[in-house]
């Protein structure tokens, strides 16, 4: 099934169910009033909430109305943990290549950082940042949201607690990512607020393209309106399951808790592109000395979507422009 | 006034007001059910509850009961959004001068980091963790609670949003932590639950001792009922607004955010004692060339409390057995 909340005037606004095309929506308070109810109340929620979708999706479901993401919160519009992984080791090996950085990697042990998750951004409204300095720059990425997962549980545990996917731009401020980076105590203002898709999905939606927990699709990533890239979730180094198991080594993880993949980056990134200005500035700076594709600008627009294999959107696009805030 | 969140098999748990000589208690649900509905609506609530609280110190509140703090959750025991500072630099010079460590600061940018916040512990409950060999250590710190701030306010605006101050030991797992620390994406498994003291209070119960944005007040650490350390929180170098206000650069910073201080740590440490094993660890190192404080052992019992000047405990103790989770 599929899942959105729509603004309401709260901080956490109300549920709905999405139908399968996202052309139709139905109002889900019934079963569960938000997303992090229906996440804290999974077992009872989950299946009237498919019967919902079902009913939805054959056309019989009363008070349906058009579905409009212009109108749609973050999935979860705050959370109590979200966490991102730099799991496309791709990605970093390429920032390392073209950068000269020395990230002290331990075999076997995944790259997490700790995130903010107190105001994501909605998926299509403006989004503001001070100043263009800053170097804004844009992460195209899948994420899961999970029940509770008690400390100490296997990746296998892990995965079976998964009840969500969605897509999510990591906003990033470049300028003070390098300089925290080198700090080491992970990001604060480099990673202003984060925007995820419109639309929540569970796996099953995914058929076939959800195997070895990571997302077989494409993250087909515009900016104003051009090609930026398509680099497929196939090639995540470490499976969602894996990651939520070394981050749930210590401590309950509970539920609402937001992973997220890292930018989606693929080996062969020099021919389908990448979901980030820095990877394709660094392999600019690879191939030719230096970087020519310009961090964000004000005004500039940018659009985040993945299609299945008919070419149906799965989660919405996430299309919003990068605005100053004062 | 003085709240706490106790215990009632909710994740949210339910507020009560609590006596200034901590002493007695009383139901808050008909104003507030809970601590984060407490601080969503604090206009209306907080003079509501301010009037319980008058009531109950008069003796002439219905329904009081004695308070057990060790009935207590941490008094928000989750929220969307935890961030723990490093505001004393003379813990850090120490941790630096021992062991070589080279942290990349920049003058004036205080050192803030992410941290989880879906799962805090109570003040006096049994804290498992998996293993001896990954170093436990715990910081004694301070924390304001704040309502929402706009992005881009002031330290001036961001203190006057400090609605309640706590105090915590930041639970740390030193084996974890030094290899985090030098990969540069802050802290997973080095920071698993953090434990907040039993009584949040509003800043006016400090009298003179809430003071340019800082407690002046000590933090009183002891180990197995021995003493350990008593550093004062007066020597944060910055103060806790203008850690908000650097937090808030380019985000909003919603109602139930929580800053930690980072652990207490003074100048003369050699005489006030440390609020954390690797500190004093640190000062061994340094001054007889090793270390031979022991990290947490399992059955160690901790004890954090802030007493006023009359000897008053402010905030009640954090007082807790560390064991085995498996």
């Amino acid at each position: 099934m599929k899942l959105a909340t729509l603004k309401n005037h709260t901080r956490d606004g109300r549920l709905v169910v999405v139908s399968r095309d996202l052309a139709q929506a139905v109002d889900a308070s019934a079963f569960a009033p938000t997303m992090q109810f229906a996440i804290e109340h999974w077992a009872q929620a989950a299946p009237q909430l498919q019967a919902l979708y079902e009913r939805l999706n054959a056309g019989s479901a009363s008070g349906a109305f058009d579905f409009d993401a212009t109108q749609a919160l973050s999935p979860l519009p705050r959370t109590h943990q979200f966490v991102d992984a730099s799991a496309f080791l791709n990605h970093g090996n390429i920032m390392e290549q073209a950068y000269q950085l020395t990230v002290k990697k331990t075999a076997g042990i995944p790259i997490l950082v700790q995130r903010q998750s107190d105001d994501f951004w909605g998926p299509c409204d403006d989004y503001p940042f001070p100043t263009e300095a800053d170097n804004g720059d844009f992460e195209g990425e899948f994420a899961v949201l999970v029940d509770d997962i008690a400390m100490g549980s296997s990746a296998d545990v892990c995965t079976s607690r998964i009840r969500l996917l969605m897509t999510l731009n990591d906003v990033s401020m470049r300028t003070h990512l390098f300089r925290e980076l080198q700090m080491g105590f992970g990001f604060i203002n480099a990673k202003p607020a984060t925007v995820f898709g419109p639309v929540a999905v569970t796996p099953d939606e995914l058929g076939d393209a959800w195997s070895g927990g990571r997302v077989h699709l494409d993250m087909r990533v515009s900016r104003n309106g051009q090609w930026f890239g398509h680099p497929n979730g196939r090639e995540m180094d470490w499976s969602f399951g894996e990651l939520l198991a070394h981050l749930a080594y210590n401590r309950n993880l509970r539920a609402g808790t937001i992973l997220g993949s890292g930018t989606v980056s693929n080996q062969d990134a020099r021919s389908v592109g990448s979901a980030c200005l820095a990877e394709k500035r660094a392999l600019e700076k690879i191939d030719r000395g230096d970087s020519s594709t310009p961090f964000l600008k004000f005004g500039d627009r940018l659009r985040f979507e993945v299609l299945d294999a008919a070419g149906q959107s799965v989660f919405g696009a996430i299309d919003h422009r990068f605005v100053p805030s004062r």
